[in-house]
Order: structure tokens, then sequence, then C-alpha cells
């Protein structure tokens, strides 16, 4: 196994993890959040969604949520867009980063937007001069990147042709999604491995679910394949629509424990990802599927034994 | 990474599962839940502890489940013990297979046994001719080998010590045990590398409980230095008494579910134990951790949404 000596975590808890949630944040509670954030150490944060207000009610705040933050030399918030009325409404407010997604699966993008991934990704040049003539940063998510609730399997040729329809549109920044947790470590290993060989010039972000509890296994799989830039969500938010109930986003905390204690550097610091997790459980108001809430840290585990020893 | 083609799982949920519980199960019901996973498949099942039943009241009967089950070929029937009092019981009831165990940890071996790790083998000395004598064979079980609440790490070197003191019992089968999820992938790589590499002629078995969500990482990274042989409990059950409400043991279908995925054969039935952990749940009055429970698997995901799409 190899594992890397660093890596980077991108903290998306604020748009895929909240935008599942009954309960509807308000701006400010985002805003202290996203700010609790930068201070545990991210350098990069989904914070939320330029789609149509319908289809993500709690991401519709966006751009007010980010008219509270600025933009910063130190932070790159990423917002999420499908279209060019997603662009117009970076523009409008001053947001610096889009990511564009589309799905590897037709069945899943025809769902979901009407038309072939393939139409999709055509639709994506307009998004991109627009974007790039006004200083936005273009970046890109494949979802269902490891499996489809509607195809099942997703091939490695599935997912080249977008990254090659990608690559032609000069978009080097390509996040591929497990949407629906339904990759193994394996499989993940595979195509992590082929993507990093024949792209290397492309920046890799491996976005995992822990639906069916792969998900650290399968980070550490795309770790083995030189994958170093992960999406993780606060106290494992998010969740899969086809399974009620099961857990959500690679949790941020449960990541970043394992990586202490491997040895793996984060810049985050432990301490305060829990307390953000804490936090999110109060404001949401149900338990979530981190472990870290549950279990604690390991070093916190020999601490409290020896503190009660020495009573 | 290295995916073995194929891995032997012990069940050992009727043992580390179901002493943590507070509702103590019946005879009959423990014995049915056995004779479930030897028609899921299972081969090798830890069916009790032959312990002071004041120190572990759930297991008490073990005696009495196993004389329901009866000896069989095509199954083994393996008893946790301590003392020479274990063998004598197991003669008594006609049990052919015993673990020994022991704590890596000092501190962990004293709290229990009241004695260092090194006097506990000692002392196996005489289980082992007794068991013998009677035609019983003897594993041992080497506990806190990932790490040990009081004490933290725990050393290689601690944990060849007792390895090399079974060695001299003529003991050739060993379970390292994370007893309380502290182990890392990177830790488990490199004992698991260690040990296997040293002392090929022994059986490896690898104890994993999934506190941190590590349990299927430490697996991977296990079955990447070439362990093919694991534990895992029914419906995830067990725990950490010092991490109460935390996960248990590795989660028998979880497991089971991941290894159909990437393709290595168990030898058992994936649909049978998922049936096995919903009975658990009823039986034991309350949820449990099993993501299969709750998201179901990768393959009946695919099936239900072109069954309904088909209606």
């Amino acid at each position: 196994m190899n594992f890397p000596s660093r890596i980077h975590i991108n903290e998306v808890g604020p748009r895929d993890g909240l935008q599942n949630e009954e309960t509807i944040l308000t701006i400010d509670d985002k805003v202290l959040l996203i700010k609790q954030c930068i201070d545990a150490g991210y350098k990069t944060i989904e914070i939320g969604s330029l789609v149509h207000p319908k289809a993500i009610p709690s991401l519709a705040d966006t751009e007010d949520v980010f008219k509270k933050l600025k933009n910063s030399d130190q932070v790159e918030y990423r917002v999420l867009i499908t279209n060019l009325r997603g662009v117009q409404r970076a523009i409008d407010s001053g947001i610096k980063k889009v990511k564009l997604t589309v799905s590897a699966s037709a069945s899943h993008n025809m769902s979901n937007f009407n038309r072939t991934p393939e139409e999709s990704v055509q639709n994506f040049a307009d998004c991109c001069n627009l974007a790039r003539a006004n200083n936005i940063e273009v970046s890109a998510a494949i979802s269902t990147a490891f499996g489809c609730p509607f195809e099942g399997n997703i091939s490695i040729e599935q997912v080249e042709k977008l990254v090659n329809a990608f690559q032609k549109l000069d978009i080097h920044e390509i996040s591929l999604s497990d949407t629906t947790g339904m990759g193994n470590p394996k499989e993940v290993y595979e195509k992590c491995h082929y993507f990093k060989e024949k792209y290397p010039e492309v920046k890799w972000i491996l976005h995992f679910h822990n639906t069916r509890d792969m998900g650290l296994s399968n980070t550490l799989a795309a770790m083995s394949a030189g994958i170093d830039n992960f999406d993780a969500a606060f106290s494992g938010l998010g969740g899969c629509p086809y399974a009620p109930g099961a857990s959500g986003n690679l949790c941020s905390e449960d990541l970043v424990h394992m990586c202490d204690e491997i040895g793996i550097e984060t810049g985050i610091n432990l301490d305060k990802v829990i307390e953000i997790a804490r936090n999110i459980e109060q404001l949401i108001g149900h338990p979530t599927e981190s472990f870290m809430l549950k279990a604690g840290k390991i070093s916190d585990l020999t601490t409290k034994i020896i503190k009660q020893a020495n009573k």
C-alpha cells in the first residue's frame, strides 16, 4: 500500500451535506460554519450551488452566504453549477470558482437534465467562455463515476469520454464522484490508476460517499493509485436518495482522524473539525453518522484513562 | 493494492457480538442463529466462551449451546478460554477447539487477569497439554495487538514476545486482535507484513473492530500484506467498553458485501447473512451498525430501480 505524505481535503459539507437536510440553516449559521471550517484549516470549501432555487431550496441563499464571506487569497470558495445561468450568478455575486457537473451515466444525466452527458458537456463550452471572460476558474465533476443506480456499473470508457470532452474545454481539474456510494476499492484503484497515469496533467479530486462503509477504504485505494485530493463533508452529512437513512458523504472528521493516525498530513485540526461536527448535530437537530462523535479519537481514549488513573 | 482471490471468514458474533448485549438470548435462539450461519456458508464459528459465568453471564450457557449443535466435520466450533478450567469444561462437553487469549498490553492483561502477558502464556502450557491429551485443538489470540486503551501504541516487539511464547507451546494458529478499534491501515499493514513474512508457518487470523470506521480499511491493509483469514460478527455486534455507543466488531455482512463487489470469494451467501443480521436486530431489540441493513447491497439498488421502471 502506498500512503501519501500529505493530502488536500475539500470541505463540501456546506453544499453536498446541507442540501439533503430537512432543516434549512440560516445564512448566518452557514457563514459561521464556513468560518469555523477555515479556522480548522480548510483551504477549499464548496459553499453551495447556483442551481434553480426550487431544485435545492436549502442552497437557494448561496450568493448571500458568499457575500458575507468575501473572496480571500487563503481560501478557495467553490460552487456547483450546471448551466450558463449558474455562471452568470457567479459573476453577479463575485464568486471566483465554479464546478460544472455532469453524470457519467446517460440515464442518470437524462433523468436530471434531459440530455445525454455529451450534450451536457457541449453546452458547457459557453459556460467556460463566459466564466473565463470574467476571471472565474472552471472545474468539473463527473458524477456516478463508480456506478449508477439506474445502470449499475460504469465503465472506464464512459468516464473517459467526459474526461476528453472536459480536456477539449481546457478544464484540467476534474472530480470523480461516487454519487450513490457504489464504488469498491478494486474499481476505485483501477479507475484512479488509469486516469492518473494517462492524464497526469489533470488535478484529480475524488469524491466518495460512505453509503456501504467503503468510503475510507475507497480513499485508501485512491491514495494507493497516487491520488492526494479528496472531498469530504462535516459529520458525514449528505446521502443517497435511493437509500434513505443510509450514510452520506465521506465524513471529514473520520478522514482527518484516519490520516492523523497513519501520519498523513492534512493541515486540518482534528479537534476543531470534531467540534464543528458537534455543532452541526445541534443545528440540524439529529445525530449523524460521524464515528468520531460516537467513539472519540484514539488519542483521547488513552488521555482520558490516564487522567482517570491519576485522580 | 493486493486483493486475495479468496478469504476465510470466521463468524464470531455468537461470542464477541452477543457478549456485549444486554438482552441474553435463549439457548434455542443461539442454536438457531448458529445453524443459520452454517446455512449461509460459514465453516468456522466462535460459539461462546468458557470463562467464569459471572464474568460474562450472556455466554454462561456455551456448553448447552454446543450440546445442541454437536460436532461436525463440516464446521469448526471454536470457544474462547483463558485458563485450565476452560479446557476441562471443553473436555466435559466435547468441544474440539479452544482459543487461548492474552493481551499484548501488560496493563490490559494485568487489569483482566492480574498477571503479566508472559505469565499468562506460561500458564497456558498446562492448558495445551491437557487439551492435546484430549484431542482438542488449541489456537491463540493476542488482544490489544494494535493499541491499548491504557498504554496507547503497542509495538511489534510486544506482540512478537507472545508470538514466540505461543510458538514454544507449539501453537501455530494465532489471531491478532484490535480489541478496542485502535489500529490504523498503515500499522496493520506493517504488523501483518512483518509477522506474515517472518512466521509463514503460522495461520494468521485478523480480528478487527469498526470503532472508528477503519474496520474494512484495516482488512484491506491486512489483505495487502497477504492475510486471508478474518473474524467478523453478524450485524457488527460487540463493542468497546471504553467507547459506549460506538461501533463493534467488523460487520460480517458489510465485509461479505465488499468482498462480493471486489470479486474476492468468501463462500458466504450475502442474502443469507443480511437476513441473519435482520433477525438479530429483532432478537436484541435495537438497531445495529450494519451498513447493509441501512443501505442494502449495491446489486439490490439497481434491481429495485429496474423493477420500478418496469411497473
